[in-house]
Protein backbone atom coordinates (compact mmCIF):
# COMPACT_ATOMS: atom_id res chain seq x y z
CA UNK A 1 0.00 0.00 0.00
CA UNK A 2 1.24 3.59 -0.85
CA UNK A 3 -0.03 6.74 0.39
CA UNK A 4 2.26 9.42 -1.21
CA UNK A 5 4.50 10.47 -4.28
CA UNK A 6 7.28 13.00 -4.79
CA UNK A 7 8.14 14.60 -8.58
CA UNK A 8 10.54 17.07 -9.38
CA UNK A 9 9.89 19.44 -11.89
CA UNK A 10 11.40 22.20 -13.30
CA UNK A 11 9.41 25.39 -14.37
CA UNK A 12 10.03 26.21 -18.46
CA UNK A 13 9.71 29.16 -20.06
CA UNK A 14 6.58 29.22 -21.73
CA UNK A 15 4.97 28.14 -18.24
CA UNK A 16 5.75 32.02 -17.24
CA UNK A 17 3.73 34.90 -17.83
CA UNK A 18 4.43 38.58 -18.20
CA UNK A 19 4.43 39.01 -14.45
CA UNK A 20 7.62 37.04 -14.46
CA UNK A 21 6.25 34.08 -12.40
CA UNK A 22 4.88 30.63 -13.30
CA UNK A 23 1.34 31.11 -14.18
CA UNK A 24 -1.19 29.98 -11.38
CA UNK A 25 -3.00 27.84 -13.80
CA UNK A 26 0.29 25.58 -13.98
CA UNK A 27 0.01 24.40 -10.72
CA UNK A 28 -2.86 22.14 -11.35
CA UNK A 29 -0.95 21.11 -14.33
CA UNK A 30 1.74 20.06 -12.05
CA UNK A 31 -0.31 18.50 -9.86
CA UNK A 32 -2.39 16.11 -12.25
CA UNK A 33 1.45 15.23 -13.66
CA UNK A 34 2.33 14.26 -10.07
CA UNK A 35 -0.94 12.11 -10.09
CA UNK A 36 -0.13 10.19 -13.02
CA UNK A 37 3.66 9.68 -12.25
CA UNK A 38 1.95 8.14 -9.17
CA UNK A 39 -0.11 6.08 -11.02
CA UNK A 40 2.83 4.75 -13.40
CA UNK A 41 4.44 3.84 -10.10
CA UNK A 42 2.32 1.60 -9.32
CA UNK A 43 2.11 0.21 -12.46
CA UNK A 44 -1.21 2.00 -13.91
CA UNK A 45 -1.49 4.16 -17.23
CA UNK A 46 -3.65 6.84 -17.47
CA UNK A 47 -3.71 6.19 -21.27
CA UNK A 48 -4.59 2.40 -20.86
CA UNK A 49 -7.15 3.21 -18.92
CA UNK A 50 -8.68 4.61 -21.61
CA UNK A 51 -8.74 1.31 -23.78
CA UNK A 52 -9.59 -0.99 -20.85
CA UNK A 53 -12.84 -1.65 -18.90
CA UNK A 54 -12.86 1.48 -16.84
CA UNK A 55 -12.54 4.85 -18.82
CA UNK A 56 -11.55 7.90 -16.87
CA UNK A 57 -10.53 9.89 -13.54
CA UNK A 58 -12.64 13.17 -14.08
CA UNK A 59 -11.62 16.10 -11.75
CA UNK A 60 -14.87 16.89 -9.55
CA UNK A 61 -12.77 19.42 -7.63
CA UNK A 62 -9.21 21.34 -7.80
CA UNK A 63 -7.79 23.94 -5.31
CA UNK A 64 -4.53 25.52 -4.53
CA UNK A 65 -3.48 28.27 -2.45
CA UNK A 66 -0.26 30.15 -3.37
CA UNK A 67 2.40 31.33 -0.97
CA UNK A 68 5.16 32.00 -2.76
CA UNK A 69 5.63 32.76 -6.90
CA UNK A 70 7.61 29.80 -8.83
CA UNK A 71 10.20 31.30 -11.68
CA UNK A 72 11.45 30.11 -14.79
CA UNK A 73 13.92 26.95 -14.07
CA UNK A 74 13.37 26.60 -10.65
CA UNK A 75 13.20 22.82 -9.46
CA UNK A 76 10.03 22.29 -7.60
CA UNK A 77 8.96 19.34 -5.66
CA UNK A 78 5.54 18.00 -5.72
CA UNK A 79 4.48 16.01 -3.07
CA UNK A 80 1.36 14.32 -3.04
CA UNK A 81 -0.60 12.62 -0.44
CA UNK A 82 -3.56 10.68 -0.58
CA UNK A 83 -5.96 12.67 1.84
CA UNK A 84 -9.57 10.40 1.17
CA UNK A 85 -10.02 7.11 -0.33
CA UNK A 86 -13.61 6.27 -1.29
CA UNK A 87 -15.70 3.74 -3.03
CA UNK A 88 -15.20 5.44 -6.55
CA UNK A 89 -13.22 8.53 -5.42
CA UNK A 90 -9.80 9.82 -4.38
CA UNK A 91 -8.61 13.03 -3.12
CA UNK A 92 -5.07 13.84 -3.23
CA UNK A 93 -3.28 16.98 -1.58
CA UNK A 94 -0.40 18.12 -3.10
CA UNK A 95 2.13 20.14 -1.38
CA UNK A 96 4.85 22.33 -3.44
CA UNK A 97 8.18 23.26 -1.94
CA UNK A 98 11.52 25.34 -3.68
CA UNK A 99 14.45 24.41 -1.89
CA UNK A 100 12.65 23.02 1.36
CA UNK A 101 10.69 25.57 1.39
CA UNK A 102 6.61 25.32 1.13
CA UNK A 103 5.28 27.88 -2.04
CA UNK A 104 2.11 26.43 -2.58
CA UNK A 105 -0.86 23.65 -1.05
CA UNK A 106 -3.58 22.40 -3.43
CA UNK A 107 -5.91 19.31 -3.87
CA UNK A 108 -7.43 17.18 -6.22
CA UNK A 109 -10.37 14.77 -6.19
CA UNK A 110 -11.13 12.54 -9.17
CA UNK A 111 -13.62 10.63 -9.03
CA UNK A 112 -13.38 6.81 -11.20
CA UNK A 113 -16.05 6.70 -13.87
CA UNK A 114 -17.06 4.69 -17.36
CA UNK A 115 -17.54 6.44 -20.62
CA UNK A 116 -19.87 5.16 -23.73
CA UNK A 117 -18.54 7.22 -26.83
CA UNK A 118 -21.79 5.96 -28.21
CA UNK A 119 -23.99 8.26 -25.88
CA UNK A 120 -20.82 10.16 -25.56
CA UNK A 121 -21.73 9.86 -21.13
CA UNK A 122 -19.81 9.63 -18.31
CA UNK A 123 -20.97 7.23 -15.05
CA UNK A 124 -19.68 7.19 -11.91
CA UNK A 125 -17.85 3.50 -10.89
CA UNK A 126 -15.62 1.78 -8.02
CA UNK A 127 -12.01 2.47 -8.72
CA UNK A 128 -9.97 -0.37 -10.84
CA UNK A 129 -8.26 -3.28 -8.75
CA UNK A 130 -4.66 -2.07 -9.03
CA UNK A 131 -6.06 1.44 -7.41
CA UNK A 132 -8.42 -0.16 -5.18
CA UNK A 133 -5.23 -2.69 -3.76
CA UNK A 134 -2.47 -0.19 -3.93
CA UNK A 135 -3.40 2.99 -2.79
CA UNK A 136 -4.06 4.12 1.13
CA UNK A 137 -5.14 7.33 2.97
CA UNK A 138 -1.77 8.72 4.09
CA UNK A 139 -1.66 9.28 8.12
CA UNK A 140 -2.39 12.31 9.62
CA UNK A 141 1.37 13.41 10.73
CA UNK A 142 2.22 13.04 7.08
CA UNK A 143 0.61 16.00 6.67
CA UNK A 144 2.30 19.38 7.17
CA UNK A 145 0.79 22.23 9.30
CA UNK A 146 -0.71 24.61 7.39
CA UNK A 147 1.23 28.10 7.28
CA UNK B 1 -20.28 50.69 -8.44
CA UNK B 2 -20.48 47.15 -10.37
CA UNK B 3 -20.50 44.12 -8.66
CA UNK B 4 -20.94 41.64 -11.92
CA UNK B 5 -19.59 40.88 -15.63
CA UNK B 6 -20.22 38.28 -18.00
CA UNK B 7 -18.38 36.91 -20.78
CA UNK B 8 -18.96 34.21 -23.97
CA UNK B 9 -16.25 32.29 -24.06
CA UNK B 10 -16.04 29.19 -26.91
CA UNK B 11 -13.82 26.05 -26.26
CA UNK B 12 -11.19 25.93 -28.62
CA UNK B 13 -9.86 22.51 -29.97
CA UNK B 14 -6.41 22.76 -28.22
CA UNK B 15 -8.26 23.45 -25.17
CA UNK B 16 -9.44 20.19 -25.37
CA UNK B 17 -7.70 16.58 -23.50
CA UNK B 18 -7.56 12.84 -24.77
CA UNK B 19 -10.76 12.66 -22.64
CA UNK B 20 -12.46 14.55 -25.34
CA UNK B 21 -13.24 17.39 -22.74
CA UNK B 22 -12.18 20.93 -21.41
CA UNK B 23 -9.51 20.25 -19.73
CA UNK B 24 -9.61 21.17 -16.12
CA UNK B 25 -6.74 23.60 -15.51
CA UNK B 26 -8.44 26.19 -18.36
CA UNK B 27 -11.23 26.34 -16.44
CA UNK B 28 -8.48 28.33 -14.13
CA UNK B 29 -8.16 30.07 -17.19
CA UNK B 30 -11.16 31.38 -18.17
CA UNK B 31 -11.55 32.94 -14.81
CA UNK B 32 -9.01 35.08 -15.05
CA UNK B 33 -9.94 35.65 -18.90
CA UNK B 34 -13.28 37.20 -17.36
CA UNK B 35 -11.54 38.83 -14.84
CA UNK B 36 -9.57 40.72 -16.77
CA UNK B 37 -12.46 41.75 -19.22
CA UNK B 38 -14.15 43.18 -16.20
CA UNK B 39 -11.00 45.36 -15.43
CA UNK B 40 -11.28 46.42 -19.23
CA UNK B 41 -15.16 47.35 -18.54
CA UNK B 42 -13.70 49.62 -15.97
CA UNK B 43 -11.35 51.19 -18.18
CA UNK B 44 -8.48 49.30 -16.22
CA UNK B 45 -6.20 47.24 -18.16
CA UNK B 46 -3.83 44.17 -16.22
CA UNK B 47 -1.05 45.59 -18.77
CA UNK B 48 -1.15 49.24 -18.03
CA UNK B 49 -1.12 48.47 -14.64
CA UNK B 50 2.42 46.82 -14.47
CA UNK B 51 3.54 50.33 -16.14
CA UNK B 52 2.19 52.27 -13.37
CA UNK B 53 2.43 53.00 -9.45
CA UNK B 54 1.31 49.19 -8.49
CA UNK B 55 2.18 46.37 -10.26
CA UNK B 56 -0.03 43.20 -10.38
CA UNK B 57 -2.59 41.37 -8.94
CA UNK B 58 -1.77 37.73 -8.02
CA UNK B 59 -3.69 35.06 -6.89
CA UNK B 60 -3.33 33.49 -3.46
CA UNK B 61 -6.42 31.30 -3.94
CA UNK B 62 -8.42 29.62 -6.87
CA UNK B 63 -10.34 26.56 -6.34
CA UNK B 64 -13.30 24.89 -9.01
CA UNK B 65 -16.37 22.25 -8.36
CA UNK B 66 -16.56 20.65 -11.60
CA UNK B 67 -20.28 19.10 -12.29
CA UNK B 68 -20.49 18.69 -16.31
CA UNK B 69 -17.55 18.67 -18.98
CA UNK B 70 -17.35 21.05 -21.90
CA UNK B 71 -16.60 20.11 -25.24
CA UNK B 72 -15.09 21.41 -28.26
CA UNK B 73 -17.24 24.49 -29.97
CA UNK B 74 -19.21 24.74 -26.59
CA UNK B 75 -20.00 28.23 -25.86
CA UNK B 76 -19.70 28.69 -22.35
CA UNK B 77 -20.66 31.60 -20.04
CA UNK B 78 -18.50 33.22 -17.42
CA UNK B 79 -20.84 34.77 -14.61
CA UNK B 80 -18.27 37.03 -12.82
CA UNK B 81 -19.63 38.07 -8.88
CA UNK B 82 -17.98 39.76 -6.58
CA UNK B 83 -17.74 37.54 -3.40
CA UNK B 84 -15.39 39.70 -0.73
CA UNK B 85 -13.92 43.27 -1.05
CA UNK B 86 -11.34 44.33 1.36
CA UNK B 87 -8.67 47.00 1.12
CA UNK B 88 -5.72 45.16 -0.37
CA UNK B 89 -7.92 42.09 -1.53
CA UNK B 90 -10.80 41.05 -3.93
CA UNK B 91 -12.55 37.22 -4.20
CA UNK B 92 -14.24 36.45 -7.31
CA UNK B 93 -16.90 33.94 -7.26
CA UNK B 94 -16.87 32.18 -11.35
CA UNK B 95 -20.41 30.21 -12.22
CA UNK B 96 -19.86 28.62 -15.72
CA UNK B 97 -23.13 28.10 -17.70
CA UNK B 98 -23.36 26.15 -21.00
CA UNK B 99 -27.31 26.22 -22.58
CA UNK B 100 -28.04 28.21 -19.17
CA UNK B 101 -27.39 25.03 -16.76
CA UNK B 102 -24.39 24.96 -14.21
CA UNK B 103 -21.77 23.09 -15.77
CA UNK B 104 -19.19 24.61 -12.99
CA UNK B 105 -18.60 27.06 -10.24
CA UNK B 106 -15.25 28.81 -9.19
CA UNK B 107 -13.56 31.44 -6.98
CA UNK B 108 -10.56 33.68 -7.38
CA UNK B 109 -8.96 35.52 -4.35
CA UNK B 110 -6.34 38.14 -5.80
CA UNK B 111 -4.24 40.39 -3.76
CA UNK B 112 -2.93 43.72 -4.53
CA UNK B 113 0.89 44.21 -5.03
CA UNK B 114 3.71 46.38 -5.64
CA UNK B 115 6.58 44.78 -7.88
CA UNK B 116 10.29 45.92 -6.91
CA UNK B 117 12.20 44.72 -10.18
CA UNK B 118 15.18 45.75 -8.61
CA UNK B 119 15.03 43.13 -5.49
CA UNK B 120 12.41 40.88 -7.01
CA UNK B 121 10.40 40.74 -4.52
CA UNK B 122 5.95 41.77 -4.31
CA UNK B 123 4.84 43.48 -1.55
CA UNK B 124 0.89 43.76 -0.64
CA UNK B 125 -0.43 47.39 -1.40
CA UNK B 126 -4.20 48.79 -1.52
CA UNK B 127 -6.39 48.31 -4.52
CA UNK B 128 -6.16 51.47 -6.86
CA UNK B 129 -8.51 53.67 -7.22
CA UNK B 130 -10.03 52.59 -10.28
CA UNK B 131 -10.67 49.55 -8.51
CA UNK B 132 -11.54 50.91 -4.92
CA UNK B 133 -14.05 53.42 -6.47
CA UNK B 134 -15.77 51.48 -8.58
CA UNK B 135 -16.07 47.34 -7.16
CA UNK B 136 -18.75 46.75 -4.85
CA UNK B 137 -19.86 43.80 -3.60
CA UNK B 138 -22.49 41.81 -5.17
CA UNK B 139 -25.87 41.44 -3.06
CA UNK B 140 -26.27 38.05 -1.81
CA UNK B 141 -29.40 37.47 -4.04
CA UNK B 142 -27.02 37.07 -6.86
CA UNK B 143 -25.43 34.38 -6.18
CA UNK B 144 -27.20 31.15 -7.01
CA UNK B 145 -27.70 27.88 -4.71
CA UNK B 146 -24.58 25.50 -4.87
CA UNK B 147 -26.35 22.32 -6.64
CA UNK C 1 -16.55 29.02 -52.91
CA UNK C 2 -14.44 30.82 -50.14
CA UNK C 3 -10.88 31.43 -50.24
CA UNK C 4 -10.48 33.45 -47.02
CA UNK C 5 -11.66 34.30 -43.73
CA UNK C 6 -10.54 37.07 -40.85
CA UNK C 7 -10.99 36.49 -37.07
CA UNK C 8 -9.92 38.60 -34.76
CA UNK C 9 -8.47 37.74 -31.32
CA UNK C 10 -7.15 39.51 -28.05
CA UNK C 11 -3.84 38.49 -26.53
CA UNK C 12 -4.94 37.03 -23.12
CA UNK C 13 -2.71 37.56 -19.89
CA UNK C 14 -2.07 33.80 -19.63
CA UNK C 15 -0.60 33.72 -23.00
CA UNK C 16 2.46 35.96 -22.41
CA UNK C 17 5.16 35.02 -20.87
CA UNK C 18 8.15 36.87 -18.54
CA UNK C 19 9.54 38.41 -22.05
CA UNK C 20 6.33 40.11 -21.62
CA UNK C 21 5.01 39.50 -25.09
CA UNK C 22 2.78 36.30 -26.44
CA UNK C 23 4.73 33.30 -26.58
CA UNK C 24 5.38 31.87 -30.02
CA UNK C 25 3.56 28.57 -29.79
CA UNK C 26 0.64 30.72 -29.09
CA UNK C 27 0.74 32.06 -32.81
CA UNK C 28 0.13 28.16 -34.01
CA UNK C 29 -3.25 28.13 -31.87
CA UNK C 30 -4.19 31.12 -32.76
CA UNK C 31 -3.91 29.83 -36.72
CA UNK C 32 -5.56 26.82 -35.74
CA UNK C 33 -8.48 28.96 -33.99
CA UNK C 34 -8.69 30.86 -37.50
CA UNK C 35 -8.75 27.09 -39.43
CA UNK C 36 -12.03 26.03 -37.46
CA UNK C 37 -13.89 29.11 -37.30
CA UNK C 38 -13.01 29.14 -41.03
CA UNK C 39 -15.03 25.58 -41.32
CA UNK C 40 -17.63 26.82 -38.71
CA UNK C 41 -18.45 29.87 -41.32
CA UNK C 42 -18.79 26.75 -43.88
CA UNK C 43 -21.23 24.99 -41.31
CA UNK C 44 -18.83 22.44 -41.20
CA UNK C 45 -17.63 21.42 -37.07
CA UNK C 46 -14.38 19.77 -36.33
CA UNK C 47 -16.39 18.43 -33.34
CA UNK C 48 -18.79 16.38 -35.71
CA UNK C 49 -15.90 15.63 -38.12
CA UNK C 50 -14.99 12.99 -35.32
CA UNK C 51 -18.20 11.60 -34.95
CA UNK C 52 -18.90 10.51 -38.50
CA UNK C 53 -17.20 9.01 -41.68
CA UNK C 54 -14.21 10.71 -41.91
CA UNK C 55 -12.08 11.56 -38.54
CA UNK C 56 -9.85 14.28 -38.35
CA UNK C 57 -7.60 16.98 -39.70
CA UNK C 58 -3.89 16.19 -38.53
CA UNK C 59 -0.92 18.97 -39.34
CA UNK C 60 1.99 17.60 -41.20
CA UNK C 61 3.52 21.09 -41.62
CA UNK C 62 3.73 24.24 -39.58
CA UNK C 63 5.48 27.10 -39.76
CA UNK C 64 5.23 30.67 -38.89
CA UNK C 65 7.78 33.96 -39.26
CA UNK C 66 7.87 37.11 -36.27
CA UNK C 67 8.84 40.19 -37.17
CA UNK C 68 7.28 41.94 -34.28
CA UNK C 69 6.20 40.88 -30.98
CA UNK C 70 2.21 40.50 -29.59
CA UNK C 71 1.21 41.75 -26.15
CA UNK C 72 -1.03 41.22 -23.30
CA UNK C 73 -4.84 42.67 -24.32
CA UNK C 74 -3.25 43.19 -27.91
CA UNK C 75 -6.07 42.94 -30.85
CA UNK C 76 -4.58 40.79 -33.61
CA UNK C 77 -5.87 40.01 -36.74
CA UNK C 78 -5.86 36.77 -38.33
CA UNK C 79 -6.07 36.52 -41.95
CA UNK C 80 -6.31 32.97 -43.60
CA UNK C 81 -5.84 32.29 -47.11
CA UNK C 82 -6.18 29.35 -48.72
CA UNK C 83 -2.38 28.71 -50.43
CA UNK C 84 -3.15 25.19 -52.20
CA UNK C 85 -5.90 22.31 -52.03
CA UNK C 86 -5.25 18.83 -53.37
CA UNK C 87 -7.40 15.78 -53.10
CA UNK C 88 -6.46 14.91 -49.53
CA UNK C 89 -5.20 18.34 -47.89
CA UNK C 90 -5.30 21.93 -47.53
CA UNK C 91 -2.12 24.31 -47.01
CA UNK C 92 -3.04 27.70 -45.57
CA UNK C 93 -1.37 30.61 -44.88
CA UNK C 94 -2.65 33.48 -41.78
CA UNK C 95 -1.13 36.58 -42.08
CA UNK C 96 -1.47 38.20 -38.33
CA UNK C 97 -1.77 42.26 -38.16
CA UNK C 98 -2.23 44.82 -35.61
CA UNK C 99 -3.73 48.20 -36.44
CA UNK C 100 -2.86 47.04 -39.67
CA UNK C 101 0.14 46.24 -39.42
CA UNK C 102 1.54 42.99 -39.91
CA UNK C 103 3.70 41.16 -37.26
CA UNK C 104 3.77 37.39 -38.10
CA UNK C 105 2.92 35.42 -41.06
CA UNK C 106 2.30 31.67 -41.03
CA UNK C 107 1.45 28.32 -42.45
CA UNK C 108 -0.10 25.07 -42.09
CA UNK C 109 -0.91 22.35 -44.38
CA UNK C 110 -3.27 19.59 -43.44
CA UNK C 111 -4.29 16.60 -44.79
CA UNK C 112 -7.77 14.71 -44.05
CA UNK C 113 -6.69 11.33 -42.10
CA UNK C 114 -10.02 8.51 -41.35
CA UNK C 115 -8.84 7.46 -37.62
CA UNK C 116 -9.38 3.82 -36.87
CA UNK C 117 -10.46 3.63 -32.46
CA UNK C 118 -9.27 -0.51 -32.65
CA UNK C 119 -6.05 -0.07 -34.10
CA UNK C 120 -5.04 3.36 -33.22
CA UNK C 121 -4.29 4.12 -36.56
CA UNK C 122 -4.88 6.84 -39.34
CA UNK C 123 -5.21 6.30 -43.00
CA UNK C 124 -5.45 9.07 -45.27
CA UNK C 125 -8.49 10.04 -47.30
CA UNK C 126 -10.17 12.56 -49.79
CA UNK C 127 -11.45 15.64 -48.03
CA UNK C 128 -15.37 16.02 -47.15
CA UNK C 129 -18.16 17.08 -49.47
CA UNK C 130 -18.25 20.18 -47.32
CA UNK C 131 -14.94 21.00 -48.10
CA UNK C 132 -14.10 19.94 -51.25
CA UNK C 133 -17.42 21.83 -52.56
CA UNK C 134 -16.93 24.94 -50.79
CA UNK C 135 -12.92 25.85 -50.77
CA UNK C 136 -10.73 27.11 -53.16
CA UNK C 137 -7.77 28.55 -53.72
CA UNK C 138 -7.12 32.69 -53.50
CA UNK C 139 -5.99 34.22 -55.96
CA UNK C 140 -2.08 35.01 -55.97
CA UNK C 141 -3.24 39.17 -55.85
CA UNK C 142 -4.52 38.12 -52.01
CA UNK C 143 -1.36 37.18 -50.54
CA UNK C 144 0.57 40.24 -49.61
CA UNK C 145 4.32 40.82 -50.51
CA UNK C 146 6.29 38.80 -48.23
CA UNK C 147 8.02 41.87 -45.94
CA UNK D 1 32.11 24.01 -28.37
CA UNK D 2 29.40 21.91 -28.77
CA UNK D 3 26.68 21.50 -31.68
CA UNK D 4 24.04 19.18 -30.36
CA UNK D 5 22.02 17.83 -27.24
CA UNK D 6 19.41 15.49 -26.54
CA UNK D 7 16.43 15.76 -24.23
CA UNK D 8 14.14 13.00 -23.14
CA UNK D 9 10.52 14.29 -22.39
CA UNK D 10 7.62 12.22 -21.32
CA UNK D 11 4.02 14.23 -22.60
CA UNK D 12 1.66 15.02 -20.41
CA UNK D 13 -1.97 14.14 -20.52
CA UNK D 14 -2.43 17.62 -20.38
CA UNK D 15 -0.71 18.38 -23.78
CA UNK D 16 -2.83 15.98 -25.50
CA UNK D 17 -6.11 17.12 -27.60
CA UNK D 18 -9.43 15.21 -28.51
CA UNK D 19 -7.57 13.66 -30.95
CA UNK D 20 -6.02 11.46 -28.57
CA UNK D 21 -2.30 12.90 -29.37
CA UNK D 22 -0.28 15.48 -28.73
CA UNK D 23 -1.27 19.17 -29.56
CA UNK D 24 1.12 20.04 -32.30
CA UNK D 25 1.72 23.62 -30.81
CA UNK D 26 3.66 21.32 -28.05
CA UNK D 27 6.32 20.25 -30.29
CA UNK D 28 7.28 23.48 -30.48
CA UNK D 29 7.42 23.91 -26.58
CA UNK D 30 9.34 20.97 -26.54
CA UNK D 31 11.98 22.46 -29.09
CA UNK D 32 12.22 25.59 -26.82
CA UNK D 33 12.53 22.92 -23.71
CA UNK D 34 15.46 21.99 -25.19
CA UNK D 35 16.74 24.98 -26.55
CA UNK D 36 16.54 25.96 -22.91
CA UNK D 37 18.01 22.55 -21.38
CA UNK D 38 21.25 22.76 -23.68
CA UNK D 39 22.05 26.59 -22.79
CA UNK D 40 22.00 25.25 -19.01
CA UNK D 41 24.24 22.34 -19.78
CA UNK D 42 26.37 25.63 -20.91
CA UNK D 43 26.07 27.44 -17.89
CA UNK D 44 23.90 29.94 -19.20
CA UNK D 45 20.31 30.41 -17.94
CA UNK D 46 17.62 32.22 -20.07
CA UNK D 47 16.61 33.71 -17.00
CA UNK D 48 19.55 35.14 -15.78
CA UNK D 49 20.26 36.76 -19.08
CA UNK D 50 16.67 38.83 -18.64
CA UNK D 51 18.88 40.48 -15.89
CA UNK D 52 22.28 40.99 -17.55
CA UNK D 53 23.35 43.39 -20.14
CA UNK D 54 21.72 41.63 -22.78
CA UNK D 55 18.28 40.63 -22.39
CA UNK D 56 16.93 37.87 -24.82
CA UNK D 57 16.24 35.73 -27.44
CA UNK D 58 12.97 35.93 -29.46
CA UNK D 59 11.99 33.48 -32.19
CA UNK D 60 12.19 34.95 -35.42
CA UNK D 61 11.30 31.67 -37.35
CA UNK D 62 9.77 28.00 -36.38
CA UNK D 63 8.83 24.95 -37.98
CA UNK D 64 7.67 21.45 -38.18
CA UNK D 65 6.86 18.65 -40.61
CA UNK D 66 5.08 15.74 -38.54
CA UNK D 67 5.04 12.62 -40.01
CA UNK D 68 3.48 10.26 -36.88
CA UNK D 69 1.75 10.74 -33.66
CA UNK D 70 2.75 11.54 -29.85
CA UNK D 71 0.28 9.64 -27.15
CA UNK D 72 0.35 10.54 -23.35
CA UNK D 73 3.11 9.34 -21.95
CA UNK D 74 5.29 8.31 -24.81
CA UNK D 75 8.65 9.05 -24.18
CA UNK D 76 10.30 11.43 -26.92
CA UNK D 77 14.04 12.28 -27.71
CA UNK D 78 14.27 16.15 -28.97
CA UNK D 79 17.61 16.14 -30.67
CA UNK D 80 19.14 19.70 -31.14
CA UNK D 81 21.50 20.38 -33.82
CA UNK D 82 22.92 23.64 -34.23
CA UNK D 83 22.11 24.08 -37.72
CA UNK D 84 23.70 27.94 -38.32
CA UNK D 85 25.36 30.13 -36.82
CA UNK D 86 25.52 34.25 -36.85
CA UNK D 87 26.84 37.01 -34.97
CA UNK D 88 23.51 38.00 -33.79
CA UNK D 89 21.12 34.59 -34.34
CA UNK D 90 21.40 31.14 -34.29
CA UNK D 91 19.18 28.42 -36.07
CA UNK D 92 18.70 25.03 -34.85
CA UNK D 93 17.22 21.62 -36.25
CA UNK D 94 15.65 19.44 -33.75
CA UNK D 95 14.66 15.70 -34.54
CA UNK D 96 11.85 14.23 -32.89
CA UNK D 97 12.54 10.42 -32.15
CA UNK D 98 9.80 7.91 -30.48
CA UNK D 99 11.66 4.49 -29.66
CA UNK D 100 14.72 5.55 -31.93
CA UNK D 101 12.45 6.36 -34.96
CA UNK D 102 11.75 10.00 -36.48
CA UNK D 103 8.22 11.05 -35.41
CA UNK D 104 9.00 14.93 -36.17
CA UNK D 105 11.67 17.51 -37.66
CA UNK D 106 11.45 21.07 -36.59
CA UNK D 107 13.62 24.50 -36.75
CA UNK D 108 13.87 27.61 -34.63
CA UNK D 109 15.83 30.56 -35.60
CA UNK D 110 16.57 32.83 -32.50
CA UNK D 111 18.06 36.17 -32.73
CA UNK D 112 19.75 38.13 -29.58
CA UNK D 113 18.21 41.27 -28.42
CA UNK D 114 18.49 44.28 -25.56
CA UNK D 115 14.84 44.98 -24.58
CA UNK D 116 14.89 48.62 -22.90
CA UNK D 117 11.66 48.51 -20.67
CA UNK D 118 11.57 52.38 -20.63
CA UNK D 119 10.28 52.07 -24.34
CA UNK D 120 9.49 48.40 -24.77
CA UNK D 121 11.51 48.20 -27.55
CA UNK D 122 13.99 45.22 -28.77
CA UNK D 123 17.20 46.07 -30.98
CA UNK D 124 19.59 43.01 -31.88
CA UNK D 125 23.07 42.11 -31.19
CA UNK D 126 25.78 39.81 -30.61
CA UNK D 127 25.56 36.85 -28.81
CA UNK D 128 27.05 36.89 -25.37
CA UNK D 129 30.02 35.47 -25.15
CA UNK D 130 29.01 32.22 -22.97
CA UNK D 131 27.21 31.11 -26.23
CA UNK D 132 29.17 32.78 -29.10
CA UNK D 133 32.66 30.81 -27.47
CA UNK D 134 30.92 27.76 -26.53
CA UNK D 135 28.55 26.85 -29.86
CA UNK D 136 29.21 25.68 -33.03
CA UNK D 137 27.70 24.52 -36.11
CA UNK D 138 27.07 20.59 -36.55
CA UNK D 139 29.11 18.89 -39.30
CA UNK D 140 26.67 17.88 -42.27
CA UNK D 141 27.04 14.18 -41.17
CA UNK D 142 25.11 14.81 -37.54
CA UNK D 143 21.90 15.85 -39.59
CA UNK D 144 19.84 12.95 -40.77
CA UNK D 145 18.64 12.69 -44.40
CA UNK D 146 15.56 13.99 -44.73
CA UNK D 147 12.50 10.93 -44.77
Amino acid sequence: MIHEFKLIRRVEFCETDMAGIMHFSNFFRFMESAEHAFYRSLGFSVTLAREGGFKGLPRVHASCDFRAPLRCEDEVEIHLLVREKKTKALTYDFIFRKAGNEVARGAITVVCVDFDPATRTMKSGPLPAIMADNIEVAPPEKFPAKK
